[in-house]
């Protein structure tokens, strides 16, 4: 497709020239201004839209961070492989091929055409005790998390989400915030998939000490990453900086996928354009950090799942702006008065 | 289709069993929990999705409570005929069917099978001056939208949304707002589709005193939907309440909408069991009607344009709702373990 160079300001003439008030609709209006821009077209399309779960095991899941046991993480993928989780539902309903990548989750699955296979690790180590990652592994699973992120451009795909699963990663999301935004870690800290109070202390003590830990690991994100882990965290961060490096749309989930974009924030700002924050979880730490990178998210559903349910969820509503900007008629097409002027 | 009696214990149950933390799905578990309860059904179905915008000019609009004037409404209607509004790209982006009904706008449009011709009057009158219109007018607009909503159901159609175009209809609304919640007037005007400060405080003043006008009417939803009116307001109350009582989900829109639903509201509070808000306005009443109504709506997108448009939108959300709860495995079928007992 033939793209001429477009201007803001014609983009933004083209949207207040629909018919409605100035503005009407709201974060819609937005949204249709941020994907013409990134598309740098007038009449821009949503093309082959993808979702990639991640999906890796944390060895910090050994300290009672979470209110599920670690098999869960093998079992889930299992479960997704089957078509018969959230994600799963939500793709389907929206027309979004769904990719599921094993990241490094503890567990051998059997060649499975439906799972790609890019595991790192059989899990992270307990960055309770030690770095979970080394940097050659952080830096691998950038690496690999950017070569399937090629592999869709390929496909002609414009726009993409990533998703995850892994029990105990709000445990390394919150520790990875905590240092790269410098605030204290009980502010970062939620009850994840469900908590009791007595187990969110727990969680909280586990974290601080941690912290402590790794106190002389600086501000370098990558450094940060590698420290607090995550593979399919750092996968994500790779990633998501491919897409937005290509061109594409990056659809943001909740609280892990938001640090994954944290990260790739910090290694370079420019993701910031390509970048549509889709869902604000029930997740605590999760409002702080969209505030922090002063994000208005489309939903906020109360949900705290994950899996990229929030970029399957959100995803009409970029349809919807794409739609509108193509579709609607304007005040001269349709014969409608503008605003009277006293 | 058969449905068995299903109790709400039995409803949760299906939810909880789904692959996922309990209640980490949020606001969606709490909309399939009521479409499985209206439908009193574990397998809810959505069929053959309606949405009907109401059209009507208001006598009001002649003292200056709008940034448009006031042949925008005919010119809009034109504008829903010929498919170029946002109304029109969203319901056809989601397979909704769109009906559009002149409950009274003052214009005579040519005979059109796109348009429904439910003219009550030409416009109400202006309600600073006089009642907007006759009890037997506004009893004729809540029967005719009623009759709208029969031969809706007869094609099937569980769920349907309204939405409304009236150049001065959010002063209709506020009036209606305050006299039936006993809210002051100006906490319940915002800037519709767009008025300067001095314009809002021109729009403050004027209905103050059309309020003062008509302080013995009392606080009879029916006397109150006659004295500040909307042909359209009417009727849309009339549908809902229609709705309801046939058992169909009933999808309320922005503010006049939830105007329209609290009028039906107060006439019989069993309507809550249906009505979905779909989007919380970024009208300045919007708020606090909800608040009141206890009500929280599924998208807050700042948007201000009614027509439906926030039904349309939250549509695809409601479609999740009803997946999930149909297709997701549960643990047991999906092999997943379930939460840890410390």
């Amino acid at each position: 497709m033939h793209t001429a160079v477009v201007t803001s300001q014609e983009i933004q003439a083209k949207i207040d020239l629909k018919t409605k008030p100035l503005g009407a609709l709201g974060q819609l209006e937005k949204l249709a201004f941020q994907i013409a821009s990134v598309q740098t077209s007038l009449s821009p399309q949503l093309v082959n839209p993808h979702i990639i779960v991640f999906a890796a095991s944390h060895g910090i899941a050994s300290q009672g961070v979470s209110a599920y046991p670690s098999e869960v993480t093998p079992q889930m993928v299992l479960n997704f492989i089957g078509g018969g989780a959230a994600i799963n539902v939500f793709t389907r309903q929206h027309g979004i091929k769904l990719l599921l990548v094993d990241a490094g989750v503890d567990y051998d699955f059997e060649k499975n055409d439906k799972l790609i296979h890019a595991k790192v690790g059989f899990g992270t180590k307990n960055f309770a005790e030690a770095p979970a990652m080394t940097a050659a592994e952080c830096r691998k699973c950038m690496e690999k998390g950017a070569e399937l992120v090629r592999d869709v451009h390929e496909t002609g795909a414009n726009v993409i989400g990533f998703g995850e699963m892994g029990i105990g990663n709000t445990s390394s999301a919150s520790a990875i915030m905590s240092r790269l935004l410098d605030i204290p870690i009980e502010e970062c800290v939620g009850k994840g998939t469900g908590l009791s109070d007595a187990q969110l202390a727990q969680k909280i003590a586990v974290l601080a000490r941690a912290m402590d830990l790794h106190y002389n690991v600086g501000g370098d994100p990558e450094s940060v990453l590698a420290t607090f882990g995550g593979f399919e965290i750092a996968m994500m961060c790779g990633a998501m900086q491919e897409a937005a490096r290509l061109g594409m749309l990056v659809l943001v989930d909740g609280f892990i996928a938001s640090v994954s974009y944290l990260c790739a924030f910090k290694m370079n700002a420019d993701i910031r354009r390509n970048a549509v924050f889709c869902h604000q979880s029930d997740e605590k730490g999760h409002r702080l950090l969209l505030q922090a990178l002063e994000a208005d998210a489309l939903l906020s559903l109360d949900m705290r799942l994950g899996e990229g349910t929030g970029c399957a969820l959100a995803y009409p509503l970029l349809q919807s702006a794409v739609a509108f900007l193509n579709e609607m008629a304007s005040f001269e097409s349709a014969g409608v008065s503008q605003k009277t002027e006293y």
